[in-house]
């Protein structure tokens, strides 16, 4: 299958490339490497050393007869968009390429401003180029679980049956997002849904959770395949960190009193998922939404698991409490439903103490490249 | 008050402003001009001569001793917007500064990226710099009815009370937006919404119906303070075009079946309801909602009601329905509230037939400036 992989020098854009060029798909990835530009503005950077995209992507096809095709390119340049998408005319098209920092969309006006133009207005111009010149491709598009926020009622996969007043009907479900970085998702997902209801473009949102993993099965050929993990404050998950904070042998930071839940899963379920969606494509003018997530989990959770596994190697670590950089409900019902990708078959894998362990092995060999300055957060979502 | 309406050129801003100043507030208004530059693109153009705003301004406060301040700007100039409410710090500020055409936004990726551009971008601009210099005014925006599509359950004010599952919840009402422009309108609700929770700013959103009519108390005063009233199909809201189209005897042309129905509301209630959100502002961290409009009429039922109109002045004038250049339900439930306005003291004025006929013979004045070929819609949502 033509596979065009949108953001693919990220944390799971290059898996996921590696991941569909192994499968013997015809993988092409874009990168305008915003993600690079702005780890030097925020002056953080990913534990591991990365090669340019360029060279990685050469190293990967000198051992496949298969080659990943690399193309340098901004989806706010729609000329290109509208030239690549006629040239490729992918089957599937997995767009990834969207600033992907809620703190960074936090940190004032040009933060804000730059997260939602590069990711709203950059992902209406591949709907209009989809339109144009693929328009029975498939958009995979990379949403986030946050876009819910954390409601009183069961969250369900983007849509929902509402009884009111004695009538019926099946809406978008209702969002209350906790940054604008989140907001740029929702926006986007109105966006796309209203492409495929008028011009009946076919799109598998995805509203992932928080991913977490230091490797997959691709990234741990040669060292140069390593993925850009991050576990600082700005780009940096939060099971990510924690495990970096118990490899310097530092209190994992707890934001709040740590009761807050959000949905989690593996790096590598990441590629299932997708994988999964590119399999089991959506119907034309069909708006099909999936919540992209194994498990949930408190803050709590994770943390009592990370000192566990610390623990199994000797480590001695503990938690603490940090005042909440955020604003966001701490003590919360949450309840979403993720069947959809568990009955086309996904089998999850869950955070165990043995499978953190193993990062917490993996991360020390590169103990001495965290810089433990970008760990704590110092963008407030109020001044 | 201090008062400060961004878009004061508009068919509503202008009107609004003069309103204002003869309340007695103390009236800034802003534009750039967008509007008038995309009547050239499109080639339409009021039915009133316009005397250009600044001159309109002038001749309006030699008549009045509380004169109204125009400045030339821009909201995506995000220094010029700073500088203006540290300056002014308005107590309200009526944000009407938005490409209001949703034919327009389907044009073509083009008018379609300029639209969400200008009005999503335009309007973060205004959140953070009310944040940072006049934290505590009253930000009154205007959002359309369009917002919600026509849903087979009741629309309710923004927020609505879901029961699911055993649980319940009040959350943003779920919107299916019909153009991209209206989908701007959605994307702004949710930022704004963002920025009262975690911000604590205050908004009054007001989802507004199509609003009909020619004059105000004060555009009569003066032949030159017409506002900028449409009948085109780029601009024009249905009951304009219905009395231009009775006027220069052509067939009323209804979209489809003319059986879809929508709010509608007087340009002197848009005023009247304008008025009571600053009398009556949100409070400090509230993202309050009102449906703004006065009755749901079907187009059939517009077209009878131009049609007997006409007829009271000798004008003969019938119905065509012509093919649907819109992607909308025709057939469809619509059952929307207003009951907030109508609770603070909004008393409505109706469309019935012997206003219609006053406003048809307003309009037979100027009937050598109507453009026939401009009525008739050239824009497709699916080509």
């Amino acid at each position: 299958m033509k596979i065009l992989i949108l953001g693919g020098d990220g944390y799971l854009g290059w898996p996921t490339a590696m991941f569909f060029s192994k499968l013997g798909h015809k993988v092409t990835i874009i990168d305008n490497f915003l993600k690079k530009k702005i780890e030097n503005e925020e002056n953080v950077r990913p534990l591991f050393t990365q090669v340019p995209l360029g060279e990685r992507v050469d190293l990967w096809n000198k051992n496949i007869n298969n080659p990943i095709k690399f193309i340098y390119g901004d989806l706010l340049n729609h000329r290109f968009l509208y030239d690549l998408l006629k040239d490729i005319e992918p089957e599937a098209i997995i767009h990834y390429a969207e600033q992907p920092s809620a703190p960074y969309s936090m940190r004032g006006r040009e933060s804000c401003f730059l997260t939602q133009y590069n990711n709203v207005m950059g992902n209406l111009n591949l709907l209009f180029a989809i339109k144009k010149h693929c328009p029975s491709t498939h958009l995979i598009k990379l949403g986030t679980m946050g876009e819910y926020g954390t409601p009183n009622i069961d969250i369900e996969e983007g849509w929902i049956n509402i009884n009111h007043n004695g009538r019926t009907d099946r809406v978008l479900y209702p969002k209350k997002p906790g940054s604008f970085y989140h907001l740029s998702k929702v926006h986007d997902s109105n966006n796309i849904e209203f492409a495929s209801r008028v011009w009946g473009i076919r799109c598998t949102d995805l509203n992932q959770g928080c991913v977490y993993g230091v490797d997959t099965n691709e990234t741990v050929l040669d060292e140069k395949f390593a993925t850009s993990f991050h576990y600082d404050h700005v780009f940096g998950t939060v099971i990510n960190r924690f495990i970096c904070q118990a490899v310097v042998e530092e209190d994992l930071t707890i934001y709040g009193n740590g009761s807050q839940k959000r949905g989690y899963l593996n790096i590598k379920d990441t590629l299932n998922c997708i994988n999964i969606a590119v399999n089991n494509p959506a119907k034309i003018g069909e708006f099909r939404v999936f919540n992209q997530y194994t498990e949930t989990l408190s803050i709590n959770d994770i943390s009592n698991i990370v000192i566990d596994a610390a623990d199994l190697l000797g480590i001695k670590t503990k938690s603490k409490n940090i005042k909440n950089p955020r604003i966001e409900q701490e003590d919360h019902y949450y309840n979403p439903k993720n069947t959809s990708l568990i009955k086309l078959g996904l089998d999850p894998i869950k955070l165990e103490k043995e499978l953190v362990a193993k990062m917490i092995d993996k991360v020390s060999s590169y103990k001495d490249r965290i810089i433990k300055t970008t760990i704590n957060p110092n963008i407030l979502w109020k001044k």
